[in-house]
This record gives structure tokens, sequence and C-alpha cells, in this order.
């Protein structure tokens, strides 16, 4: 029912709704294609702000922006709430949860989820953020668990509540646990004159020798600096050997009793069915070509966190971040374009134009190339791109008027249960695009 | 395990954190008595704006405020996120989700529910607006409606997704049905161009003769005119018989095809287990005496919409507005004092200043007793009294930046389905206070 276009243009089917997609499908707007752009979800997420939506900082609307309203009045468009379930390359036409689509060129912008390395005791009990349902989940088991801590009457039976442990320690890792130290410093003797700051403990662990290991030495220590003045406790070089739900064990012995397990330590692609594992890198991801087609096809490209560009002048494939996927979406419509002419194809190359991470209130650690800096001025830099890159005028208003109330009042958000905590049923497969 | 309290004060035990629990709440400030108030949710919600959240004008935080943050070092005061189960008033304790807890006085403020008067085929296929989580689930089926209706190729398919049928036409249905039209008018060519507005219908429908018959006769006959001419078609002193999920048939034999039967059609009180018949009003609600104590009882008290206030003085009793719940909650607190105190009692007195509505786009209705006025002005009074009323510097802020948006664009709020529709099991009982 879906094979209804608008025009006979070549059909561009987008699926993901991420950075890449939607770069992808602005790029393409008023060019002699057919966009049918396909999410899960009716919204564009910001992931770089997820961790405030967990903590209560921000709510999710603030870092969420409507994709209809993106593109209103837009020609040769179409969007559609909808999973993919499967790729039928021989047909050039992909099945849906709301029918089958065919295609002429097909992108997969369905990013990555949360990587429990094949553990499902850990999958079970550790709580993910890599969606707005999760962060909005995650922001529910905090303060349900400050909730419960209250109700315990001795500290043993109180300490598991109040502990948590993130593992992992890239950028998510650290601004969550940030956040979450902040949430006790500043706002735990007014939320919760009953609970001690003492009691409350927050781990940051990773199994590699340093926090945000990706940036210069310079932020990647000075993070940890920063992230031990407001007590979180650092454990590095410490690999998780399992999680039932109440203690989290470590190699080598250590043990601590936590009901707070969140896990940021890896991720993987998102890939409906129908490739073979040949077409498969490490992480789950699409192994892609220069011009980011998935090896052996012609007109199947994958971009984002879904794709691994790993090619001999990129042995190491490119970070999961959001400038790879927006370049990416960028190149890739002008790829699309050349192949659909006949012309020749330019090949992708990535700009890395750094990367910054915020700990907390006038902390964060930014490498721009050999500019590097770190505190106060980092982080007005952090929160200046972040306003600039969040979509909406509307969304960048709010999220500013937040801050500020948070830096005046140091006791932002509104800390709301909507929806209670739930234990998401683990599967053995999520071949489902993310927004 | 609640029983330690701080202090030797009496221990006043306020069930419900709406308009009633928490105007006694803040009124009992720095009096001495240990004040406990228990919700089973976490904040407070202003419901006269919750149908902004239901056709995704406003995002949910907008309208509610944290309980936790409203009594920032609020000596002697407690909150707990729980639900009464049972009251026993013959040990002076209530069984709640968190255990037992003991009382001196006992003021039910746990609000109302939506009233399907005993048919529970309706119950199941009709969508309540009484809670945030209940909005935001309406927002998720009217949005997602709206998208099946895409999927569908002829307009006798697309016909029921796109019809939407209001039963009950007080202030709520009347709200909401305005805000669905203006959802057709501005929006729906937007977002959805493959739509067509003529194929979208909404009816407000009443057994009564007219809208708004708790208002004026003037304010009722604008406010039809002001729904007509939005193309809204207003069906008033017909009853509706049964809706099975597909059709709703009134008495007299018209049928319409409809996904989407919103009723606000009429309230019960949310009362615990504990209560015998003959303290019970119409509508589930406890008849209470001149001070609100519940009718029996010398220390258990219930204000706003759980408590009828029938007298000789006033044979209709109260409706259930925010006004009535504000005023007994603030009354309530002086005479629990006078209580404590052994002075005598004063009765209440509700001072009735009026009630508005409004309809849509500069277009809204006002009774202030003898004033009566209708069009831009009562619609400009309206933002004004719902913005001073709104708890929170920054929600007021927020709302007022998402109004003035909407108002310059025509098409505001954000749309968002974060949690897909689902359909509410039906229970034979609900004894869960509102907040």
């Amino acid at each position: 029912m879906e094979s209804n276009y608008n025009s006979s243009f070549p059909k561009v089917v987008i699926v993901g709704a991420g950075f890449g997609g939607i770069e992808l499908a602005n790029n393409l707007k008023n060019k002699e294609v057919d966009v049918l752009l396909i999410d899960k979800h009716n919204y564009h997420t910001f992931q770089p702000l997820m961790y405030q939506v967990a903590t209560g900082s921000l709510e999710a609307d603030s870092i969420a922006f409507s994709v209809r309203k993106n593109y209103e009045g837009r020609k040769n468009f179409r969007f559609r709430i909808a999973e993919v379930k499967k790729i039928n390359t021989d047909k050039n036409s992909i099945e849906t949860t709301v029918g089958d689509i065919d295609y002429d060129y097909l992108v997969l912008a369905t990013g990555s989820t949360t990587n429990f390395f094949g553990d499902k005791e850990i999958e079970q009990h550790a709580l993910p953020m890599k969606s707005i349902p999760e962060a909005l989940n995650l922001r529910s088991a905090i303060l349900q668990n400050l909730e419960t801590a209250l109700l315990m009457p001795t500290q043993e039976e109180r300490e598991p509540y109040l502990t948590f442990v993130l593992v992992g320690a890239g950028p998510t890792g650290v601004e969550l646990s940030g956040s979450i130290a902040e949430l006790r410093n500043f706002v735990l003797h007014k939320d919760y004159p009953e609970l001690q700051k003492s009691e409350m403990k927050v781990y940051l662990v990773d199994f590699l020798p340093k926090v945000l290991s990706s940036m210069s030495e310079q932020a990647s220590k000075k993070a940890q600096e920063f992230l031990e003045n407001m007590g979180v406790e650092v454990l590095t070089g410490v690999k998780v050997e399992k999680y039932d739900g109440e203690v989290i064990s470590f190699e080598g012995g250590r043990k601590i009793k936590t009901k707070n397990v969140i896990w940021s330590a890896g991720v993987k692609g998102i890939v409906p069915e129908g490739f073979s594992k040949e077409q498969f890198a490490k992480g789950d991801r699409l192994t892609t070509d220069e011009i980011n087609r998935v090896k052996g096809l012609n007109n199947v490209f994958a971009i984002g966190d879904v794709s691994s560009s790993v090619s001999e002048a990129m042995p190491k494939g490119l970070p999961g971040v959001a400038p790879v996927a927006i370049q990416q979406g960028k190149h890739l419509a002008k790829n699309i374009l050349h192949l659909i002419k006949n012309e020749p194809t330019v090949n992708f190359k990535y700009n890395d134009q750094g990367s910054m991470a915020t700990i907390g209130r006038n902390k964060a650690v930014v490498d721009l190339g050999k500019i590097k800096f770190q505190g106060f001025f980092a982080w007005l830099t952090w929160m200046f791109v972040h306003l600039v890159l969040l979509m909406g005028f509307r969304n960048k208003v709010v999220v500013f008027i937040n801050w500020l109330g948070s830096y005046i009042s140091y006791n932002g958000g509104t800390r709301l249960i909507i929806n209670p905590f739930y234990k998401k049923p683990v599967k053995v497969a999520d071949p489902v695009p993310e927004g």
C-alpha cells in the first residue's frame, strides 16, 4: 500500500530520523528524488543531552523535535512511523510494520543500541540509556530508589538503593556520573532531608585505564580530577564480571551492593534482517565502502552508528558520534544525486572538529585539534555548541531557561516520575530503528 | 515503619496532592502539627490545562510541579509516594503501599476519576482524561490514529480514524473539542498534507440541552456559536447508548463510526476502602458536614472533588472545581488547628468567584457574578488567570513561551508520542489517590 509515490522521481527510503537520516533528508530538499523517511518514533532525538533527561534536569520534549514539523511544506517527502523488519535486497523492497515499501535507494541510518556483549543477566538488570523512553525509565528508577531508601530503617538496607554504579567512562558515563553526583551534592538535602549526603555513593567504572579514552590525555586527566572533586569514585582498569540486580562483581573480587547499575560500556548497530554475515563488521555494524555503500550492494547505504567505515586509510573506523553521522548524511545526499545522474561519486572524508564532554557546573573538557582547554570556559563552550546544535527555536529557548534556572538555583529540573519504572523484557534481537 | 514522626505534634495525614491537599499543607506551614502528604505521583497536576497536554500543545512537565520541590526546607513535613488501600478509622490508621500509617487527623483530598456510570463496554473503549498519564495516552491515541489514517487507501477506511466524538459538554469537553478542531484547522494540512481537512470531523455530545450547562445562558450560547464556527458539530439533548470501539450509538438511532470517543461526561470520587454505604453521597463522594468532616467520624475529613458538601443551605452540593478544593483546603487548615486547641470551629462557606472556559484562539467565555463577557478579552482573562494559578515560576515562563509561539505560528506544541497508546485494563474499583 506504500507504493503510491507522488512522482516518478527515484525513490529514496531513509530508515532512522537520527542525526544522519535527518541531515540526509534535509540535503535532498528540492531535488528530483522522492524521499520516504521512516522511524519508530515521530521525533528526532538530540542524544547528547539525554543524560539530563535521565536525571530530571530537562524534560524529554526539550531534546526531541517532531519530524513532521521539521518537514512541513516539503515537496516529494513523506514520513511514516514504522519499524523495519526485513530488507529484501533482491526485490529492492523492505518489510515494515506498515507494509512493504519499494525503494530505488535505501539508506540505513538506524543508529546503535546498548551493547551488553551477550551477557543476558547484565542486560536484564542494568539500565541502558539510548532512547528517550529508556532515559525516562532510568529517571524513574533513580528517583524511585531514592523514595524507597526513605522507607528503609537501617543504613545497611538503604545502601543498595543509594549506590549508583556507572559502567563505561566514555562521554555518556562521565556526563551521567557527574550529573548524579550533582543530584547528591545540590539536590538531595533539599528534596530528601531525611537522607544523608554521605550515604549516597557514585562510582564510575571502566576496564580501560582512564576515563574519556577517546579524548586527549589532558582532557582525560582533568575530567577524572573534576569527577573526584565532585565525589565520584573513579575505578579504571576494572572489568565487570557479573551483576545480578543486587551486587555487581568485578574481576579481582571487589563487590558493590547496588540496585542502580547504569550501562554505557558499549554500543552495537541496529540492523534489520536480510544481511549476510559477511556484510557485518565489529559491533554489529554494516561494512560500508568509501561512499557508505553496504558491502556487496549497489543501492543500499548505511550512515552513522550503524555503518562501519573501516578502510585502509582508517583501520580503526570512525567513532560513533553525531558529527560523523551528520557529515555522512550530507555527503551521501550528493553521492545519491551523482549516482542518479550517472556521475562519478566522491569518497567520504571525515572532518574531525574535535570533541567535548561536560562533567558538571562550570566543569567541562574540550579538545579542538591542538587546542585543548578545560574548566569554566570549556563549560561555556559546551553549552553554546549544544544550544546551537539543538533542533528547533522553542527547544533552544526552553533548554536555555532551564539551564539558567538550574545555574541560579542549584536545583533545576522537575524530576517528575510520569511513568513508573519498568523492567524491559530482554529480547534476543532488537531490529528496530532508533529515533 | 512509617510511625517514626519527627515531633510530638499531632499527626495530620493528607491523602492527595491536588488543589485541596496542597492548599491545606501550605496553610499548615510553621504550625504545631506534623504533616504527612501522600500521593501516587510525585507531582501536583494543574488539571485545567490538561487538555493542552492531550492535544500536544503543552508538555506534561509544564502543568506538573514536583511536590518535594514545593516543600523544600519545610519543617515537620514529609511526603511519600504511595497509594492508600484501606482506612481503619477504629485504629486511626491507614493501610498504604508503603506500610501502615497512623494519624490523629486524616484528610482525604483524593479527587475524582472518570465516571462511566457502570458501562464496562464504554469504559473499555472510550478514552478518559483525568490524570497526566491518561492525557498522554489520549495524545498518543489521537496522533496514532492520524498516522493510521495515512495508511488507509479509501475515505471509508479513513473515516473512523479521523472522527472524534467528545461525550460531555462541560468545560473539559468544550476545551478539548475546541483544541482538536484547531488541530484540524491549523495543523492538519501542515503535518499531514496527505489528509484532507474535510475528512476530519469533531463532534461534541451532551444529553443536556446545552453546552457548559453550569455557566450562564449567555456563556453557553456563545460557546456553542464559537464551536460551530470552528467546525465542531454540537449535538445537545443526545444520549449515548453504546460504544463498542467502532461505532457510537445514540438514543433515537443515530450512529457514528469512530475510533476516538473521549469521555468527559462525569466524575466520581476516589475513595479508599473502609467506609460504609451510609457515608457515601451521589457520585461516590463522601458525605461531609459544614467543616468537611466525614459523616459519623470525628477526625476524618474530605475536601475537594471527593467530598459532597450537600447541606440544607446547599441542597445541590458544590461543583467539582479547583476553587472549591482550594478554599476548603485553606479553611480546613484553620479548623484543624481550632480542633487541636479545643476551640470552636468555623463553618465553611464557598465564595463563588465565577467560572470560565476557553474554546480556541481569541475565544473564551467568562462569568464573574453579574459580569459576563466573551471573545478576545475573555480569552486574555482566561490566559492571565491560568498563568497566575499555575504552580512554579519556571512553568509559568515555559507555558507562556509555548502559548506565544503557538499564537504566532498557528502551530504550537511538539506533538510527541513518547509512549505508544495502550488500552487501560478495566478494573472493578480504583482506590487510588489522583495527583
